[in-house]
């Protein structure tokens, strides 16, 4: 059982947002932080400001700043939203072929466990697990 | 976020053997009635011998029965058993590049969220999830 690529980028992506503080981040700037091709960035950076987490500012001097404060961006919201496939099992996505579904109570059981996942989440937000400001200090140096 | 269809298919055997009472089983009759191959099957079962959920007993007449009482064999420990990867973001994993490792306090909250999910298999046996009898009626019959 695992989250996503795009989950555990979409995490990091926040995390070295809310590190930067006011300044505008670049996707090139956290590409090099994390060792994360552009191209894989740029996906996750696109769906975090679409899904409201990101604010990206146009122009020359542009760049990407949290939407909200950190103690607004709830872990739980971030992983529904880029997490798109939580089908634990085959009967819960729509190719399903499983026999006994309809009779079956082990969905139930699946989703209760599910939700109990994501609650853990919905208690911490992006300020709980923000890094050290100097943790990405020599990429934002000679990014600055 | 998905379980493999190692665990998806070990719990269908799990719940078809319970199925069955006191009747053996073979891999062939679970391969029919659940549509699936019977070489995945096989590797299934010899897990879940292994692990103690399955018995199989040798010989024309053999077959599979579960290894023990349907409400001594707890969900928890069947997807413990079965799904071998709780990596649920790269730093989980022996193969981590991610630079942030060790300062990060992520691991910490997706380590509690994925202690919930298996919390709440822990609370379920075999025995809650059971089928009705008639489920498999065809197929029974016709294997018998």
């Amino acid at each position: 059982m695992q989250l996503t690529k795009f989950s555990d980028y979409a995490l990091r992506v926040l995390m070295y947002a809310e590190c930067a503080g006011d300044r505008l981040v670049t996707i090139d700037e956290i590409s090099e932080a994390y060792g994360i091709s552009r191209a894989h960035l740029m996906k996750v950076v696109n769906a975090l400001t679409r899904a409201g987490f990101l604010t990206a500012m146009r122009g020359r001097s542009g760049g990407l700043k949290l939407a909200k404060p950190a103690h607004s961006i709830v872990l739980g919201d971030v992983v529904r939203s880029t997490e798109t496939n939580f089908d634990l099992v085959e009967c819960f996505s729509t190719g399903n072929h499983c026999v006994i579904t309809g009779c079956c109570r082990l969905p139930r059981v699946l989703n209760e466990a599910l939700q109990a996942f994501i609650e853990v989440l919905d208690g911490y937000t992006l300020a709980n697990v923000a890094l050290k400001p100097k943790t990405f200090a020599v990429t934002t140096s000679r990014s600055r």
